[in-house]
């Protein structure tokens, strides 16, 4: 394949400030590109200076630059990669799997993600990088939270987190059946998922999850997949004692 | 393609005082056996009446007869069909179209059906077959609805359309970009939706969408498809004033 010679792909990730990878979009990204088995330079920069990359064309990541082009919205990345390293594992098989994450990503922002986000919007703004706070206070206040202060928006959110659990059942239902939402392989839905408990993980100071969550079979699975790439030290518990940053004991042993 | 020269497949059919399909398993099987060119021979049978058929040994439909063969279960229906008929149109394309379906059954059980479910429950008993209503009254009251009575349950239900109607959003934003949920082609997740939609225009006296709802562009292809297998007579509109029953102007002028 040729892209075995071809220089790393350059990818631009919001970092915090242990330099993790927060955004749900660059981790889906992250697995893409390993999946397709493409060498990937990860490229930090703080929010408020995505605007100074690039030409200042760009307000949000990913963005990769790959031989020269530059392409931003994981969507667009995505699509592009299937298209340009069409001989690589595909993200999505059919057009039937690129309309079934569109669904997916949907339910996942409308059902999920305001329970989760609602829960750690503080956590996020108190590990963002020190030049990234200011603006992310004030626009989350702005725009997402109606006025309401971050700190206001997470009183109370140990009450809230059954809601959180209680909105991951379908996906919990689909993956009784299948070991991937991909089906017996992953595919871009599964990153998808995935990115969005790495996000999870990267911010909280409250766990989602209950420890015996049937999710961790899929979650343990995809934290493993690519050598280990959700198996970042500087990764939060998504349940109270289960480390995201290594797998469960029984599966250390298996290795060992 | 040896299945041209088969008996007709059988299914059982629950169906309303007038005649029509009520069930929206019924209505995904039989567009999977449209969808795959297979004759099919319906037999209406009453809610309470299931009991008596083929040795008593089923309590729900859809069930279908091949060939000597008896199987139930729509999933078990769609697996058996693809399997046995695997030279016909597929169903799932890949496996990863099959957990799709799996978790879009789950969202559209969780975020829609409930909302509609209270908006209908007593278009439903009213439009029943005589000799299953007693059943559907008690056995509904006591087991979804909580010991409130039908009537209790759909009392002020126009007020609630507007939550019908945002619950589908996840589904306008997926067919915004692809012509079906299978992508190019419909595949078992457009039947899946489709048999919502049949469902509902089966039974309500009051119409789920406004006219201009854009998921009427994929619900009038889908009711179109093979033979116009929605566009029964006895469906009710949707939205006021478009019927179920037969295309809209523009594309009977094109087809004239």
């Amino acid at each position: 394949m040729n892209q075995i010679s071809r220089r790393p792909i350059r990818l631009y990730d919001v970092t915090l400030e242990n330099g993790s990878t927060l955004s749900p979009f660059v981790w889906r990204i992250r697995y893409a590109l390993a999946h397709k088995g493409l060498e990937t330079e990860l490229e930090p920069v703080a929010f408020t200076q995505i605007r100074q990359i690039l030409g200042g064309q760009y307000e949000q990541v990913p963005i990769i630059e790959d031989n020269g082009q530059v392409i931003q919205d994981s969507w667009a990345i995505a699509q592009y990669l299937d298209r340009t390293y069409a001989d690589a594992p595909p993200l999505f098989r059919t057009y039937g799997e690129y309309t079934a994450a569109r669904f997916f990503d949907r339910w996942m922002f409308r059902d999920v993600i305001p329970h989760m986000y609602h829960c750690y919007v503080l956590d996020n703004y108190n590990q963002a990088r020190p030049e990234d706070r200011e603006y992310l206070r004030e626009s989350r206040q702005r725009s997402f939270l109606g006025g309401r202060t971050l700190e206001e928006v997470v009183k109370g959110r140990e009450k809230r987190l059954p809601l959180v659990r209680d909105s991951l059942q379908p996906l919990r239902v689909a993956l009784a059946e299948s070991p991937w939402l991909g089906g017996l392989r992953p595919n871009y839905v599964d990153f998808i998922g995935l990115g969005l408990f790495l996000w999870a993980a990267a911010i909280n100071t409250l766990p989602p999850l209950e420890k015996n969550d049937s999710l961790f079979d899929w979650l343990n699975r995809g934290f493993d997949l690519y050598g280990g790439l959700g198996r970042d030290e500087r990764l939060h518990p998504l349940a109270p004692g289960v480390p995201t940053s290594r797998p469960p004991e029984h599966e250390q042993r298996l290795t060992a």
